[in-house]
C-alpha cells in the first residue's frame, strides 16, 4: 500500500487543527465505541487519542466513523 | 493512497451541490447512526456535516451507507 | 483513488439495464438497510435510487451486500 | 479502480468450477444473509447468484464472508 | 487490482505453515461466526478451509478477524 | 497488492514498539471482541499476538478498532 500522507485535505488539516489546539474531541467508531478524549498524532493508517484516563489508544482510521468536538 | 478528487462523478458533483444549496440532509452510517445536518466541505476521505447543534461533524466517507435529502 | 468505471464488466452492464429499463429493485446495505425504488444513475462510488417517497437516495458502492429485482 | 481478472487465482478458478457445474451453493455475508442457489457469472466487483425463488442476486464480493456448497 | 501474493510476508508464510502441517484451526469472521477446520489453500483474496462436516469452505480473507490454533 | 511495509509511520513504529517492550495490551476489533495479550510480530496485513492462554492468534489489521496497553 503506498502510503502518501495528503496534508492538503481539509480532513487531514482538520485533525493536524484539533491537535494542535488539544481539543477534546468524541471518535464514534464502526464499532459502536465512542472514545473521548485528545488526539496526539495522526498518520495515513491511525490517529492516537489520550483518553480520559490518561491512556494512548491507537485508533486505525479504518475504523472511524465519525469525529466531533465534545 | 494516492488521492485525486474526481469532480466528474456525478456522486461528488451532487455532494458539491448539497453543499452549495446549504440543503438539510440525512447521512446513514454503517454503524447505524442516522447524522441529519447540512453539508459544508468534502475532500476524498470525508465530509464535514454541521448538525443540528451547531456542531462540526466530520465524517468518514468509509462509514457511509447513503446520503438523502430531509 | 484513481478512479476508472469499467463499462465491460457484467455488473456494471447490469445496472446499468436496470436503469435503462426503471426496473423496480431492492438495495440490501451492509447496515441491514433494504431500500426499495428505481436507479437513475451510478458512477465508480454511488448509484442512486429514486425510493418510494420519490426522495433521491444517493447509496455509496462501498454498503452494498446486494441488489435484486422487486 | 483498476480492475484485473485475474483468473490463475484458486479462489476464482474455484467460482468458475462452481458456475460451470451449476453447484448449488450457499453465499454468507458480512449482514449475516445467507444466500442459496446457484452462481451464473462472476466479474471482479461482484457475482451473481439465482436464487431458490428463480432471481437473480447481483451480490457485491466486498460482502461476502464466505461460499460453501449445501 | 493488481494481485501479488507476497509470501515474505509473515502472515502469508505462517497461513502456509499451517496448510502444511494440517493444523486444526479456527477463523473469526466479521460476521461473528466461528469456523473451525483445516486451510488446504490460500491466495490473495481468499483461502480455502475444509470443516469438521469435510465441506470446503471459501472464506474471503476481507471479512476475516483472526486466526487461532484449536 | 504491492505492500510496503512503512516504518516511517508513526502507527507502525508504535506497534514496533510495544513489541519490543512485550507491553500487555487490548486490541479491539470490529467484531466487537477484544484480545488482550502481547504482540509478537506485525506485517502490513497481520499482527501476531500471544493471548492469556499462550496461543498465537494472527488477527487481521483490517479488523482493528484500536489497541491500548492494558
Amino acid at each position: 500500500m503506498i502510503t502518501e500522507f495528503d496534508t492538503s485535505l481539509p480532513s487531514i488539516r482538520q485533525v493536524q487543527n484539533l491537535i494542535k489546539e488539544g481539543a477534546a474531541i468524541q471518535i464514534k467508531l464502526l464499532t459502536g465505541d465512542l472514545l473521548t478524549g485528545k488526539m496526539i498524532w495522526q498518520d495515513v493508517q491511525c490517529l492516537c487519542c489520550v483518553d480520559d484516563h490518561n491512556q494512548h489508544v491507537t485508533v486505525w482510521k479504518q475504523a472511524i466513523a465519525y469525529i466531533k468536538p465534545m
